[in-house]
């Protein structure tokens, strides 16, 4: 089947901005990373599973370039040979302080949005700490 | 003309990642929003001349959006009757911890990035300072 590419970007500038829209500038990119960091998730499975309902040959295309850009690390589930798990790279891990103020912009923003008190609590305590506890907790879950 | 419109986006989860990326998920919104802030753009004949060369009428329709997201605000221009200003609201100078979090990733990963050493040197020793020191300037040239 063929698959809904998403344009190779062509980079027009040197501009540090426009080289992170190149991977977040696509909202299913995002929400895959949200996933793994926030929700656990690893599989193809679980991600057609968000409420945002991606559909699954969008999922297939952005689940390549994320790897392509090394966001993303995809290797054979040890438990099943027919399954691949994802999980983020160093530098995926990095993308998380952006999602955090992307949290704390929408939690002053938009009143529909819900963020669970504690962890909002625990944000704005000390954001660096909530940040680095977080990508320590990604890292040794993919190291066992 | 006919402009080409982005899809009203319909909202399928009150997760707080997904509001923000209603806004910048655009790569275009973004790059307006660093214009006024970092470079003091604020006509659209200044934005239309950035170098990543945005068409004028996704520019029109970008920034008619970025109004009714309330991110942007319009105003005649004292000098000039005819033409329109544009500058951050309140809510849009909020976006700029997710921006300076883009050029920090950048910077890290990218060997490509351009990003002034000074500033670099500035945010990195103080970040909250050089956020909240930048939404003062432009708060205050909005309001001379």
């Amino acid at each position: 089947m063929k698959q809904p590419q998403i344009k190779p970007v062509k980079r027009r500038s040197n501009c540090p901005v426009t080289y992170t829209l190149d991977i977040i500038g696509d909202r299913w990119a995002v929400l895959i990373v949200r996933d793994i960091i926030f929700f656990g998730k690893s599989s193809f499975g679980d991600f057609a599973k968000s409420s945002e309902g991606i559909a699954t040959n969008i999922l297939t295309d952005r689940l390549k370039r994320l790897e392509e850009q090394n966001i993303l690390s995809k290797k054979t589930d040890k438990s099943n040979q027919k399954k691949f798990v994802y999980s983020l790279t160093e530098k995926g891990l990095d993308l998380l302080p952006i999602i955090v103020e992307m949290i704390l912009f929408s939690e002053k923003h938009d009143p529909d949005t819900v963020v669970t008190k504690s962890k909002l609590k625990e944000i704005k305590l000390n954001k660096a700490k909530f940040i680095l506890e977080l990508q320590q907790k990604h890292k040794t879950h993919i190291e066992k």
